[in-house]
């Protein structure tokens, strides 16, 4: 299956964890993160901060055991379903996605 | 909250159906998607493809009802809390992550 990388090479995916449907996190993969979480098991990722290949809960424990990989209708996203080890996010939450973006409109209309 | 868009002021947004939990599809916003998405409480993207505004579901119908939004740790993903009219994805299935990417390593082990 063909996948459409940008131009730098990377491709988004969402990490989903399949026991609950939470969605955990988002981060970017390369050619060789994909590869390495598919013979490890692990999710890996193309760290942009950094610049590197980030092989998830390596230093924290926080692994991601990626059970399968969807890929969308364009070809062009990542979906992985995935068990955690420990919470998802770097900040010690479960879920990366832990803060709630207020409508500016119905904060105006108060 | 800051938001953090990309070099070209966009953002990755995941829309999950909130009564299922099933990842429908990732797209991506600009600052006036999210705010017709705000203020409507439609999801809206930016198209990268077409290069505009994308007022989801107006020629299908296929409309994401928009219930909360959320925004990860490092403020550079948004995530749709949404329900869905009809099936999210244009071709006509319920979720854009419709195909499952086999593992290369596992074929080759056949």
């Amino acid at each position: 299956m063909d996948l459409k990388y940008d131009s730098q090479g990377l491709i988004p995916a969402v990490a989903q964890e399949a026991s609950s449907g939470d969605v955990l996190m988002v981060a970017w993969m390369n050619r060789d993160a994909l590869r390495l979480t598919q013979q490890t098991g692990r999710a890996h990722f193309w760290s942009r901060s950094r610049g590197e290949l980030w092989d998830k809960g390596q230093t924290s424990g926080n692994v991601l055991h990626v059970r399968e990989i969807f890929v969308d209708c364009d070809g062009d996203t990542l979906l992985l379903r995935v068990e955690a080890e420990g919470p998802a996010c770097h900040t010690g939450a479960h879920s990366c996605f832990f803060r709630k973006l207020e409508n500016p409109d119905a904060d105006s209309a108060l």
